[in-house]
């Protein structure tokens, strides 16, 4: 089966280092999908700077719940508690919707070479473009949540209490993009080297170079003063296990890999 | 002595809930210099969406070299590896500059409580407004590089093979964003929950509620095939042990100042 990817546009294209470009549904989603926050940048008339925003969210498709994220185009939900603004926006804007970019960054490992012109990162990011608009059917805004919730903590959702009181829903804002064009760039691997530096002996003999890997721990849980519960529940601890041995191994990964 | 802040103006103040919002030097500064990446907006009038780039940089202020950020108005310097795009723009915009915003998020911890609603992250984010020109001078660009170098891992330019040649020199860009505005967002402390639910005895019993707190975990070092340093330098180790530390005890903290 052909892997499907994003066009590439004057709008996606990674110019600068071209070669670790990706276009494909698997990569770019994934990347969305599992950073812990995404930034999202649009244009406020009244302001005269863009507006950044840290802001949570994953990919979707109301139309089709159970499409694989890693074989089909999507949407992104985005929660929007933190910017009235960018919502009042979306609704002046009506069906069009407001022109949207969205980052998701993971770093990955620093490079350290000879010299510091050479040192780099490893790393992982995802830039997607599209048109926002507010959700305002109750059932995709009630999706959208459910989607935010477990991509974050899978059962989450339906281990608390749901559903949510009719206040809940309705001061609970949903943004969704349309993605028009998206792509991703990935570093891996060591660090490149100057010829004339690894011909210098007493440099290399005195210079560490390598790569110190990094990934985001999940700490021993701290419970709430209401909690009540006596252990944390075995889906959190798996989770957050998992997710640890996954950010440690990806992040050595990395290393591996750009060899 | 008084604290010294950036003033809040329309641009910079915290709209949704400003209790949230912080405007002092230290607090700004320190978000944006311990971030792993910047993610940095600006519009390009060729392209129908803001551009958002994740690069590397901190504060500095070059006719101050020895100013404390945490005390003091400061510029922020961008490594701009990945983006001739935008140094062109500048070129192009001359003197003023082009209007970009740089944004860095922390996250520390993930925020459950009894119901998806009340769901929350404990955060640390800055966004700083300013013009961004390309540096010309070599005593300030070489200035500049050392700083972010040295603001990733202290020590790492003196430790390795410096000054750069010419070539390096010509071929590094480095962007200077003169600071108009900014501020900073911090999320702190446990799960707010809803009457209702704190009365509800068996919901109470069966959903844990409080925090997972989260830091960037830097590994064991991995050499690169060049390496010819038996064992990695003591100042990286040092750093990367005292960064874990301090990761660790922040996410930490952050779920006791809050209550």
């Amino acid at each position: 089966m052909e892997t499907q990817s994003y066009a590439k546009t004057a709008v996606n294209t990674v110019k600068r280092l071209g070669n670790r470009g990706h276009y494909d549904y698997g990569t770019v989603h994934t990347i969305i999908n599992t950073a812990p926050v995404l930034h999202v940048s649009f244009n406020d008339p009244e302001h005269p700077f863009p507006v950044v925003l840290p802001m949570l969210g994953c990919t979707g498709d109301f139309a089709n719940p159970d499409a694989d994220p890693k074989e089909a185009a999507q949407d992104i939900y985005i929660h929007g508690y933190v910017s009235a603004r960018m919502f009042r926006k979306g609704k002046e804007a009506g069906e069009e919707g407001v022109p949207i970019t969205v980052a998701a960054t993971h770093i990955d490992g620093l490079v350290l070479s000879l010299t510091p012109f050479h040192n780099s990162c490893n790393y992982r990011s995802a830039i997607a473009y599209g048109h926002a608009t507010l959700v305002t059917s109750p059932d995709e805004r009630l999706y959208a949540m459910r989607l935010i919730t477990d991509n974050v903590l899978p059962q989450r959702w339906d281990k608390s209490r749901i559903p949510p009181t009719k206040a809940e829903l309705d001061s609970t804002s949903i943004l969704k993009v349309r993605v028009e064009s998206a792509s991703a760039k990935v570093r891996e691997g060591g660090p490149s080297e100057d010829r004339a530096d690894l011909r210098d002996a007493e440099l290399r003999a005195r210079v560490w170079t390598g790569v110190v890997p990094v990934w985001l721990q999940w700490g021993e849980p701290v419970p709430a003063e209401g909690n009540e519960v006596g252990e944390v529940e075995g889906y959190i601890e798996r989770w957050r296990l998992e997710e640890n041995r996954r950010g440690k191994r990806g992040a050595y990964e990395a290393v591996e890999k750009g060899k």
